[in-house]
């Protein structure tokens, strides 16, 4: 509500007699009404259109000018309680925050006495009022917490400008008021979406395998650090039978919570062909470029508008082959065994953006140790070499230097400071069989 | 950092001599270093450790003064830049944002000068330093805009006070400064949130289907408002065959992302039921019953850890019956005919949740002008109605009362005043036949 809104200024003061309550309504025509109005106490708000004014002063006659010089002014609504004492002022200071604190100075009410009562008000402004112009007074009350200064002669004298003062400081503690009022609204919806995606994650983490999975003499790592709550970025390992051992990274278009829509179709998927293939009713998820070309499928005929790159292997174990696809995925992985390391070769365009895509298949012989090593492409993004060749290079090498396949050790050796609020999720996998 | 940390003191101090920008680098042993530095201009952001202190002051005097008295406090580390007139000051106000004014008045700077410099200033604090102590002039300083005042000679007699008065008004914008800061960071996490859960909408809005599906002689609408970005309930309608319109509307437990996740399946399953159906692998599609049983397995073999309830019809528009089966799904759909309105009837367990659930599928004649309406729960919990009878009531006499089916005029007839931020997710799904 603006001032200029207000055809008749209207504000409450609420004195205190002892334990008794009354309101004191103030119109600028001179009429005055005393309500009884005990819902005050529990209904002072900062929220509330009007803002509140505690009036410190001994006597009646204080706290009646500057009641009067109030009433004569075009003043945004306010509440006055009044205090007839330090104490009592303290008290009420306790247990409510007023909008502006003014003191009327005499000489049982001393600078001290401002000095707690401006500090304990805090930081919306105090005004002191003194009785005589004495230029050390009014210093004295400044250095005591004020940030406003009148004599008591000004304010009969001229009301306008005491009104203008006590307009300035009501405005400068609305200014504080609402920007506590924006911060809560703030919060309130940062932590509201903060739960949501929370919730979601949490269902996420339900879709994702444990840190280890050891299948046969396999064992799967993995390391995923998701650029906000959700991760387009997916990982999963299968036991497919007795032998053979699926495993896919997954990174889908863009990141957070869209891509992470699409990460519950890819488990669904290899849950669904894993299904199938116990029931005999087909024979897909045992070939990675059958897998990719029915992701393929379903991600179009979903109509989500994602696509996904992805890497998809079965490690046979008993033919001691890795049979794998390519879905528009880069790096490649890398395979290290005693001989060293080197990329796995292979391409095939994304899964999900084309009607019928091409991928490429391959089949290679496994030594009896190795490790397979995963990168999403947030790792590459990452990394601050300027040709794609070094890039893989420094991937190359901290994986030869980090010998076990433990993941977080790859990701300190490439990415040292990156713990969390990358710009891309980030993800690596690793295979080994020692 | 704590002013108490600070072992030696140590603010830098700019003077402006016509374009030249030098540093005077002021160290509490007094020992005084001149640093060009002309990084200071681009270099003065709020969010640097130091604070910023423009002093404005006519003579080298004024302002070496106020200088020495704060070089002998332990102050919290700040930056002084120094002009010689209000133009001047007036200029680097317009183009930085100081912690802190500080203006010593004299004759060829009065306080007309000091109001417009402190109404520049704006919010945060201003100090006016006077040449004598006169009360009027003290307060005419208040009125200008100070918000404490000092008089030269006490500077120099009390350079305690006077520190602790800086020190304060430093402490007072820091407070400032940090709000806005804190501001500024959580208003960048929501805005970041914002734009990833708006993206996921998009993807999910995609998966919806249009507003409203004309199928033969059949027309479906609906509505659908989440509680917060994503939604948890989701509707579809597909023509099954020449005769069948399959429609469903699913409620998701819980609301948001988390739920929003479980759409994706659920799009996906009725999908890929229909392209068996059309490649005569399953005819799973044509029974409610049978797709609500693929639904369950499904959703707990995915390990989301959450289930639906949900309504699925199948509309025969050639044999002119309804067969429906119920996943746990409350309330249920009304349907009205010439000679009225009626829920239907049935019931079931939600799917996803047991590995063996029991749902009811039956099959009902339809005449030939019909509408089926369909509701979330989320609407019936907005309902204020104290019994369940009552509310549903309330949704029949809603239907009978907004003819034609238009989802958006049920919704204004039993919940008015919801158009966003409704505490669960809510939906409504017609199907006419006219």
């Amino acid at each position: 509500m603006t001032q200029g809104l207000l055809p008749t200024v209207l504000f409450y003061a609420i004195k205190f007699f002892s334990k008794h309550i009354y309101s004191l309504q103030v119109q600028s025509s001179g009429f005055n009404v005393f309500v009884h109005e005990s819902s005050f106490i529990s209904g002072c708000s900062m929220k509330q259109a009007y803002q509140t004014l505690l009036l410190v002063g001994q006597t009646d006659e204080a706290i009646d000018s500057i009641i009067d010089a109030c009433n004569q002014a075009d003043l945004p609504p306010i509440k006055i309680s009044t205090a007839f004492n330090a104490d009592y002022a303290s008290e009420l200071l306790s247990k409510h925050d007023f909008s502006l604190l003014i003191v009327a100075m005499s000489e049982s009410l001393p600078f001290t006495q401002l000095k707690q009562l401006a500090e304990q008000h805090g930081s919306r402004p105090t005004m002191a009022v003194l009785s005589a112009t004495m230029a050390d007074d009014v210093l004295q009350a400044l250095r005591s917490g004020a940030c406003d200064v009148f004599v008591k002669a000004q304010i009969d004298a001229q009301a306008g400008d005491f009104a203008a003062a006590v307009c300035k400081l009501l405005h400068q503690a609305r200014l504080i008021e609402k920007n506590f009022q924006y911060r809560e609204a703030l919060e309130k919806s940062l932590n509201e979406l903060q739960i949501d995606q929370q919730a979601a994650r949490q269902i996420q983490q339900n879709m994702l395998p444990d840190k280890t999975v050891t299948i046969g003499a396999l064992t799967a790592q993995y390391l995923l650090i998701p650029s906000l709550y959700l991760s387009g970025d997916f990982v999963d390992v299968i036991r497919v039978d007795d032998s053979k051992t699926l495993f896919y990274l997954a990174d889908v278009s863009g990141h957070g919570a869209s891509s992470a829509l699409v990460t519950v179709l890819l488990k669904n998927m290899t849950n669904r062909l894993l299904r199938n293939l116990r029931r005999k009713s087909s024979f897909d998820i045992l070939s990675p470029v059958a897998t990719l070309h029915r992701i393929n499928t379903e991600l179009l005929d979903t109509g989500l508008g994602k696509h996904v790159s992805m890497f998809l292997g079965i490690a046979d174990d008993e033919q001691k082959t890795l049979t794998y696809a390519v879905g528009g995925h880069h790096p490649m992985p890398i395979l290290t065994d005693e001989k060293g390391g080197r990329f796995l070769e292979g391409r095939g365009m994304p899964v999900g953006l084309f009607p019928e895509p091409v991928f490429d298949e391959q089949t290679i012989p496994l030594p009896d140790c190795y490790q397979i090593t995963l990168f999403s492409d947030g790792v590459l993004e990452m990394l601050a070499d300027n040709d794609m060749e070094a890039k893989e290079q420094r991937l190359l090498k901290a994986v030869l230097e980090t010998k076990g396949g433990n993941p977080e050790r790859i990701k300190q050796c490439v990415l040292p400071d990156i713990i969390s609020d990358a710009p891309d999720d980030i993800a690596i996998m690793t295979i080994c069989r020692q």
